[in-house]
């Protein structure tokens, strides 16, 4: 990158759009085609443009850096693979329609790689085959495409687009949890160096166990995936994952008589509760559901909590838990749903409640007959205690972190990188061993480790920008430095000092981009910060009399008249 | 690339194997599998190992340089291209089984890209729409697929293949002229740079126009195509298209009378000029052709030379000849191929001269009967002179060169480069228009260059090896200098100065490799000379209580002692 660290945006091929497509949704899409750093070939397809490359370039320079840092070894694998591979780890056929399989001339069958772990798996069991080569770490910078049944977002959601995944071999589980520790705060080391706002969050892995993944997101109000987030600690899990604790408090005694209210509209808790005027907290809703035996059992929450059914089906019996039909409810309760209600029913029908259900009392919930409600209901008393109590809900903002340091806040995060310790699971289909000090032959521990390149630029513009464009982080902005001149082609003094300093910068090392264009002032600075050039020096005649240039920040605050002479040193320290 | 410029062995992966698998033929093939630069994942796929990646990076890198230099904007298209483009100049149809076509879940038609020009295309209508544009270059360095259906020679021919491609647009045909001018020299500069023995060479683009393209290729003995070239002046042509004059002596006088000799089992002109003891020059061959309209037409060859189609097909009436069948032969001369000569055809037969032909005399030819040829004949006295003479055959060493500098030889390529003047080829095909100062609409002028990145790596190994192993350019060897330290394991003063010793290198910023391991002295000698390592210095325990190592460079010459204290002074000069 180097030699073309600098440039005038006369050589710069780059063109900005008032208005954005149509077709894009998201902010970051729609302010990546204004500025033009990308262009749609096609459903899922987006070339790179020169600014839009110099962008992904410097992303791309960080992670690079890091992963060497990290002991990684840069290599390059093919994007297209052979089927045999995949049909090794049984993934060829369970994959889905998100493989792009291709036949060739021969007829043959290869898929463009949507991952590499099969490949690298082979790799290294024709290439590792003692303990003494172990560890080691290899990683690559490269296209993969996933068939999106819908592509969107942009490069966000592409069905091409850049990777960097880097894969581990090991001897033992403990030589794969330490480069596994090693990833982890390279990948912090990665987003911090991006300037971005991220948490790292345990992912349920199923079998792997839970410390076994994370996945780093950044954290945007447009992300997909809703994280639960201690602003304390470290703390970080997906909403789906984060513990929700028992409230402190006890239950309460009771303190009012069990009696009906007329709701004749209300099948919503949030209805009744303003029926009533009480605070949701204080209603119970009940879920019907049918174990996989077919045997009804209730699942009671909080009416202003959501079900997590992830965690319900860690309940036992519940593992393949569905909703109760509208006849299956009917014909257990007599009664429609949205008036439903744990008095009263039937013994034998199990009762999940929910923790916080739990220590609730005095509570309004469903009276089990049409258009009534049943308010200051209470466990013990007007019905049995509940058979299990679990965790079964979505953490909330404001529930205590599970680490004891503080409460929780719910955001939305973008997926940018997931780690994973694989251990045997694709060494052992693929027959990936070595022979160990001992003599004895093993198979390999395997980690994999995972970063959308292209994504990030994306995750990044979403995180930062205003009404006027893209306010990129210092890291990977096109350039650091805008100069734009005020009559660059009108007088030669304006041309004589843009261009001294132009060379200035060039000269200091710092990315800048002389706006030699002849257009107006006001459309130049509205591209300059359309772009996000994180700093902009405006040269100006009356200024220049006095030696003075106008200094402002993209990133907010005041314009600054600084000495000419003054602004290379003063850029260098910002 | 800077922060793991430097190594030590034990830090990166590679494996060097004693014997290449027999799967590889040549020479530069078996090399990179030797010293593990690439690793063979299915026909024509490949992956860059570590060692065989930072040598591609560097190519890369001197090229990047070169186009940014020549004022072209990196971008990056995607490599899944949409059929309906490829549809729009009508090369879905014709490109043939070397596109890999792809079916997505929708049913929709793509392709894995083998060239971009559809898609540059495409962007550039839609972005480029004034003169004011105009003239503008972009490049890409991007991993194409052609569906080769022999892929060999590793990543010589390899069917996925990392490809710098580059394209202009032009307002008029003498811009692009001038682009494709900057083009060739920057195409020169790389291969200049990258320290490699190359030749730029007239293509023939039929419609387009001879000066419109030229091949870059590199001289290596196991280059698929045969170049004629002038070694005292810049004359370069492939053989098919380099014109062969006649000699400048003129046609002698017959001294001969013309006879039968008696040649029973000699067929061919080596074999009767080996009967008559007399040069092979001093035999004339018979090619018999027909014409598309079915006529017979005779072409004569010295015995030497071989018949070149292109300039024949030239020839009027011509155009779409072939060779006679037996029958065809038989039911003409009434005598086997292998005896026929251009004495005593019915008239009416049209008779095609090679140059050299038309001025010998005194020549040896078929005498049109079995088992018997005809010397001492001559045109004017024994058969009439040619109807055509013309030069219809390929060069051979020692012919005038055509730009009248000296003489030809004959020497084998490998094509690296290429570079087009398209014209408005595919810009009329797509529309790509833009408005002229007069207002005017116009089709844009096109041109178009391409590297093949991972192909040079492979034509550098060719050029450059010895039975030891690989022997780089400096420009593009992994590493630069070799340290080997003797007892690295075993002598705490070795360890020390080796150690100490990289510091220096790295702190001078010079890529060094410090072989760390635990091997024997002649094995890690013999990896560092097949890995290729320009320079070594080997630090011994004797030379070492003096203060000296000894240094000895792969090209070739003695060791040497120097002192360890200028070790980094004398290497950083070389």
């Amino acid at each position: 990158m180097n030699s073309v660290a600098a440039m005038r945006t006369s050589q710069l091929y780059f063109s900005t759009l008032k208005e954005a497509p149509s077709e894009a949704e998201l902010i970051s899409h729609k302010l990546m085609l204004r500025a033009g750093l990308i262009k749609r070939l096609g459903s899922g397809l987006y070339t790179w443009m020169p600014l839009g490359l110099r962008v992904l370039r410097k992303v791309e320079a960080v992670i690079r850096d890091e992963m060497n840092k990290a002991g990684a070894q840069e290599m390059l694998m093919p994007a297209v693979q052979p089927a045999e591979l995949w049909q090794e780890t049984g993934r060829w056929d369970v994959f889905g329609p998100q493989m792009l399989k291709i036949t060739d001339r021969h007829e043959r069958q290869f898929c463009f790689g949507p991952t590499h772990e099969e490949v690298i798996t082979d790799i290294a069991r024709s290439e590792l085959r003692s303990y003494k080569q172990l560890p080691v770490s290899f990683y690559q910078v490269q296209t993969k495409f996933r068939d999106e049944i819908r592509p969107r977002f942009g490069v966000m959601r592409a069905r091409e687009f850049m990777m960097k995944d880097a894969y581990s071999f090991h001897a033992d589980f403990e030589s794969l949890q330490a480069t596994y520790g090693v990833m982890y705060q390279s990948y912090s080391n990665v987003f911090t160096r991006l300037g971005l706002k991220f948490r790292a969050v345990a992912a349920d892995t199923g079998a792997i166990g839970g410390s076994g993944s994370h996945e780093f997101h950044v954290l945007a109000d447009a992300g997909e995936d809703l994280l639960a987030y201690c602003p304390d600690s470290d703390y970080a899990a997906n909403t789906e994952l984060a513990e929700a604790f028992a409230p402190a408090e006890p239950r309460r005694a009771p303190a009012e008589a069990m009696r009906d209210v007329d709701t004749p509209k209300q099948t919503s808790c949030e209805a009744v509760a303003a029926l009533l005027d009480i605070s949701i907290e204080r209603t119970v809703k009940l879920l019907a559901l049918m174990t996989s035996a077919n045997e009804l059992v209730i699942a009671l929450l909080r009416g202003d909590h959501n079900l997590n059914e992830v965690k319900l089906a860690k309940v036992e019996g519940m593992a393949d838990f569905r909703f109760a039909s509208d006849e299956e409810i009917r014909a257990a309760f007599n009664c429609p749903p949205g008036f439903l209600g744990p008095v009263g029913i039937p013994a034998g029908v199990r009762v999940i409640a929910d923790r916080t259900v739990a220590v609730m009392s005095d509570f309004v919930c469903g009276a089990n007959k049409p258009k009534f409600h049943l308010a200051g209901v209470n466990f013990g008393r007007d019905l049995p205690e509940p058979n299990i109590v679990a965790d079964i809900r979505n953490v909330v903002n404001g529930d205590a972190s599970p680490d004891g340091k503080g409460t929780l806040e719910i955001c939305r995060g973008i997926e940018v990188g997931h780690i994973f310790q694989l251990r045997t699971t694709y060494a052992e289909k693929m027959k990936c061993q070595f022979t160990d000090a001992d003599g004895s032959l093993k198979t390999m521990e395997m980690g994999c480790y995972g970063i959308g390149v292209s994504r990030i630029v994306a995750a990044a513009i979403e995180q930062n920008h205003d009404e006027r464009g893209i306010k990129y982080p210092a890291a990977i902005a096109p350039f650091t430095v805008a100069i734009v001149p005020m009559g660059y082609h009108r007088s030669e003094t304006i041309k004589a000092a843009a261009d001294a300093l132009y060379a200035d910068f060039v000269a200091a090392g710092i990315d800048v981009l002389l706006d030699d264009r002849n257009e107006r002032p006001g459309s130049m600075f509205a591209d300059m910060e359309l772009i996000g050039i994180p700093h902009r020096i405006t040269i100006g005649e009356k200024g220049l009399a006095e030696g003075m240039v106008e200094y402002i920040a993209r990133a907010g605050g005041e314009m600054e008249k600084i000495a000419l002479a003054d602004a290379v040193r003063i850029l260098s320290e910002k």
